[in-house]
């Protein structure tokens, strides 16, 4: 690691403070109003991206932190660094930033202090408040943040509706002066549905000013603090901080020394840049796990997909009211469609050791399913007692002895007082069965009742299950959390989330338009790995019944090109082992592709439109190429010239059938091989809502 | 056990039922208004006591439980049974009820089904609601609960303000029409106070009618659902149930089979036949403990006073601002008071053997006390760390040799989340360190923020550390919980609860007005033993500190009379070891007086003006007299017809001085041998707020 201090102490009064990125491209300018307001803007290449916006906080009875403040000392220093991640898109990062810290106080008798903290880096700017230790500010409550983004212009915007409780939406696409958040708001889905202004979205929030810059507003390294949402003024496209609260309606509860999430603003007139930054991974902590040799990737498959197309059920039987303490398991009926069977899960492991996947996710392999969903009820589960009709025993001697790890699942139905009594139990059981990883999942409205999902109580619960998980060295993949902000880098064992709309949408409700997967890079993936779930072969749901309309928004080959444009160490392959069975020629790709990586390049990308991108498998010298498109056919050439150079490979092109349409003729799909090199172009043919995957192997 | 079951099946469409209690006293009335109401009578000896009321629930997204009703079996029963308690005030228990079951549907398509059980007891009436499991009620939310006690008149009512979050009130006394819950309500306290209406109250609600009959409303068994409140209509004195709400407003989350607590009303022309009732234990299940061979009674003293009269403290240091993650204990620098030292807790244990005290209570030993207090911290204790100054394996060590329990103390301040991540670690600790018994805390605002103290989230929470303590072998002695309703038959380790304004508050607030005591008897009482921590000889707090006005109110000899007045098998000698030396001729007192009893005799009693209560040790052939006054000074003469009929008995009387009253010269007091039987009266005077003691030990 190479660190570059330079500190410079400035005397007090100073009113105005610039900062440059290292490649002197973003400019951040700090200054105190006239008031003593602490006020920032930033430009990008001399043009002016935030205009003048306030910091500042509302306290629960106490003065706000608003105005009359005065610098006490400012500091500036750079750094320029590497760092390995544990598990990746690459296999090195560069941390390199200038940091100004303005140290203000208040002039007036209570004297309280905060610290204001900028880095810029050559994609942006992270920026957050500190609470230092000090006699009049020990604990305290914030009832709201006042940081504002004040935008330039009419930027045309991708955003999904502001929410206490969900990332799950599809996104909607307009100019700030029509931002209607409520247009992506979709009752009867899996979640309570916030009525928020029209004019409040979640963050991240991407843009794209009519000058063709790329900004985007979202948060790093979120502890001990709730989500950030953006009340969006349409008129003057100011933007102001709104905060998920609790039952109370109070957003923070801190005690000194405390620090806010950075609040980031990612700028480029490359869309690329944007998404190759790592500055979200960046202004998170190094990780707090010192041996890490037992965190994995893994690619997995699952008893899952058939409950989302209804062949399967998580529930053992159909009684609807059953109870953790009184229900006698063994004398339920079985409805006969339960999935977690001791024989299915055989039939899984044997189907993933044959393929080469690392596990099996087993879904409903516990009691309690009969009545999780809805009810609001506490003692749920318990995460320790398998259905009379899954074996843990037996299973367990079976995977190993097949290779295949078995994933734990804990659904945990929101009720989260339930899951953190009995979570040290169920990490033990997992220890003494030999499962090294867990889905969670929050589905439905938090217990404790008041609580959010996005809310601080359970952002400290997310993080708990993290720091929990690894002292039993498991690996999560929490399901419903709140959207990730960069804590795989602190916990490597934290290896996906989901927190966005997933693939499983598609299955029964209006589904994820072919646009979806081209936003999601801008958005919800910043933050960190998503679990999606890509890889559904049997794209419309009229096959498993007829009548059905429900189908996934993408051509076959669109699905394969998943697996390289979502970034997971935690990757399923989600549909059925039967349907891979008919199509195992294009199963190959999935078969081949890793899902922890060398090196990443973002070769085309444009929110909402398309995304290429090619990744170099870690420890290895073949390269994958992912091409989507939205709903609209495409054709692009691509230079080969991130091959190594001196090296021939045998490219397997995984494509769009000509006939393909993601609409009207899905599983159009061709295989092509070529023998190529860096020096080659590829001229790819993506169909509506089409994509393409090849695999290049070192010959 | 004998038990006498007469069921008679009686046809459908029956619109009216009575029902008798043994003696015939107590006759109920339940029938269904034209409408399909629910509604019930109380008569006793033939004289109204509750006029028409109604029963009912609203529920939440679903009809009212309201009307629409149709009787479609009736069973009645009888039971006539003894049983023995772990511990109590007498051996042996009669059970001896008239119970009717109405079984309910609604004439309407759903037809969900509700059952009422009525159980008349000679002292009183219990009813409760049952909700079988059926297919159109499953899980469901109550929103209110629509259970009417209607009043015969303007009957003298003794009551605490309304609350959600806490009991600790000296009582109002008025008449039902004049009925001001907000007199009582003092802020400044130890909790927030909420602002109910002026005419809710909390049960148990005491009143005396102005034929002198004595009634009283409150519930049994309360599990899995909130506290009840009553709301008078200071008009035509109805009441109707006001449950505690969680913070969604929502009452009660409950799933068939469900049951709510007994809802009681205790009857009779004789005030004294009240306090000896048993009816509300008789309404609790009886002990899920089977062995009880480790639960014992105890009789302590404990590292505490000293904190309230301000000698000691609980914090080990003054810095106002700690962390269980970061701050370095041992870096911290002493206040100098810090009460849970080794060497202190050592002195506590010799005082405790030489006297021949079970437990010391230790308060302040565990880190984190600081800020513990009125910040709504979340992680505030880990229950495991101790101060550096208190050296855990030494003083248990210590205790041993001694023959003493060092009883443990787990002060949650509220933050329940927190305490319930934490027990198992905590009673392992005690388990591994030596402990039996636990005083936990509920100081402060609940979190889960949003819930209250009198929650059924909070209600469920009592009932789970009980349990969880059991599987220890660990006593339990809640304080700032829900007041207790005989829950500690079931859970026989449950010894005591605070639950009420304990002697506490005279050292730093207005303190408990004289009639306090003789009014606890007929309110809180009745649900279970209080931690009430009497036995405070200096009384006036100026001993203390110059100037300061707070004093215990009322003689030291009342003091003394309050170990016969207010069973708990959890007692403690609440003052210094220092000033009991002072007064070792009235100490002995209470070093002879037993915690756990044979039988008892409830000699006298008016609410608000006097009570007298002799009582028979465990196991022993000597008995012990308590009697106290209010502010009024008293006199009356006691036949002892209650000792054992052919027995010499030495009375050691611990009464008033001459010229002693609670406020000019409490601490003057006589101490008086003689040898009695049970032919002999005895003249008892009382100063202003005093009393008398007395120990019968047999010749």
């Amino acid at each position: 690691m190479k660190k570059i201090l330079l500190l410079i102490f400035v005397t007090q009064f100073m009113v105005g403070q610039t900062i440059n990125s290292p490649n002197n491209k973003h400019v951040l300018s700090f200054w105190l109003s006239d008031e003593g307001t602490p006020t920032y803007d930033l430009k990008f290449a001399k043009t002016s991206v935030i205009l003048p916006s306030k910091m500042g906080f509302k306290l629960k009875d106490q003065p706000s932190f608003e105005k009359g403040f005065t610098i006490v000392k400012v500091e500036s220093s750079k750094v320029n660094e590497t760092w390995k991640p544990v598990l990746g898109e690459v296999s090195e990062i560069r941390n390199n930033y200038s940091e100004l810290k303005i140290y203000l106080s208040e002039k007036k008798e209570k004297e309280r202090k905060i610290i204001l903290t900028f880095r810029l880096f050559d994609e942006g700017v992270g920026f957050r408040y500190e609470f230092p230790e000090q006699d009049n500010l020990k604990h305290f409550v914030v009832s709201d943040e006042l940081t504002e983004f004040n935008l330039t212009g009419d930027h045309k915007a991708y955003y999904i509706p502001g929410d206490f409780d969900t990332n799950e939406y599809s996104h909607t696409t307009s100019n700030l002066s029509e931002v209607n958040a409520l247009v992506g708001r979709r009752t009867g889905e899996i979640f309570p549905n916030w009525n928020l202004a029209e004019n409040i979205v979640q963050t991240p929030v991407m843009m794209k000013t009519k000058n063709g810059l790329y900004v985007n507003i979202f948060e790093a390294a979120l502890i001990n603090y709730p989500a950030l949402n953006l009340e969006i003024n349409k008129k003057n496209f100011s933007t102001k901080a709104i905060l998920v609260p609790d039952a109370e309606g109070n957003k923070a509860y801190l005690q000194t020394p405390a620090k806010t999430p950075w609040r980031t603003i990612l700028v480029s007139d490359d869309a690329r840049e944007l998404l190759s930054s790592k500055m979200i991974l960046n202004l998170n902590e190094p990780s707090k796990i010192e041996n890490t040799s037992w965190i994995k990737p893994m690619k997995y498959i699952g008893i899952w997909w058939g409950m989302h197309v209804g062949t399967m059920s998580w529930n053992y039987s159909d009684v609807g009211n059953v109870s953790l303490k009184t229900t006698d398991w063994k004398s339920l009926k079985p409805n006969g469609k339960h999935g977690a069977t001791t024989e299915n899960t055989k039939r899984y492991i044997d189907f993933a050791a044959k393929h080469g996947f690392d596990g099996v996710l087993v879904e409903g392999w516990n009691v309690g399913w009969e009545d999780w969903f809805g009810k609001w009820k506490e003692d749920v589960f318990d995460f320790v007692t398998p259905y009379p009709d899954f074996d843990v025993k037996e299973l367990q001697k079976y995977a190993k002895e097949k290779g295949v790890e078995i994933i734990m699942h804990h659904e945990t139905s929101a009720s989260v007082s339930n899951y953190e009594r009995r979570i040290d139990a169920a990490f033990k059981f997992m220890n003494e069965n030999g499962y090294n990883a867990v889905k969670t999942g929050y589905v439905g409205r938090i217990i404790p009742r008041g609580e959010y999902h996005d809310g601080q109580w359970m952002v400290n619960h997310y993080v708990r299950v993290a720091e929990k998980a690894a002292e039993h060295k498991i690996m999560i993949n929490p399901h419903e959390p709140v959207r990730p902000t960069g804590l795989h880098r602190t916990y490597p064992n934290w290896l996906a989330n989901e927190a966005a709309r997933g693939n499983e949408f598609n299955a029964w409700s209006e589904g994820n338009p072919p646009e979806h997967e081209t936003i999601l890079p801008f958005t919800r993936f910043l933050g960190g790995p998503m679990d999606y779930t890509p890889g559904i072969f049997e794209i419309k749901m009229d096959f498993y019944e007829k009548g059905r309309t429900n189908q996934v928004h993408t051509t076959l080959a669109k699905q394969l090109a998943l697996y390289v444009t979502i970034y997971s160490p935690f990757q399923m392959a989600a549909d059925l082992p039967e349907n891979y069975n008919r199509y195992l020629d294009a199963f190959q790709f999935i078969k081949d592709v890793p899902v922890d990586w060398d090196d990443t390049k973002i070769l085309e990308a444009e929110p909402g439109d398309f995304i290429t991108i090619a990744r170099k498998g870690k420890n290895s010298e073949n390269w994958f190429l992912g091409s989507i498109t939205d709903e609209n056919k495409r054709e692009t050439t691509i230079a080969l010239n991130f091959l190594d150079v001196d090296k021939k490979y045998k490219a397997t092109i995984y494509k769009d059938g000509a006939d393909a349409d993601w609409e009207k003729n899905p599983k159009s799909y061709l295989i092509e091989e070529k023998t190529v090199s860096s020096k080659d172009k590829l001229k790819l043919k993506l169909a509506p809502g089409g994509g393409v995957a090849i695999s290049f192997i070192v010959n």
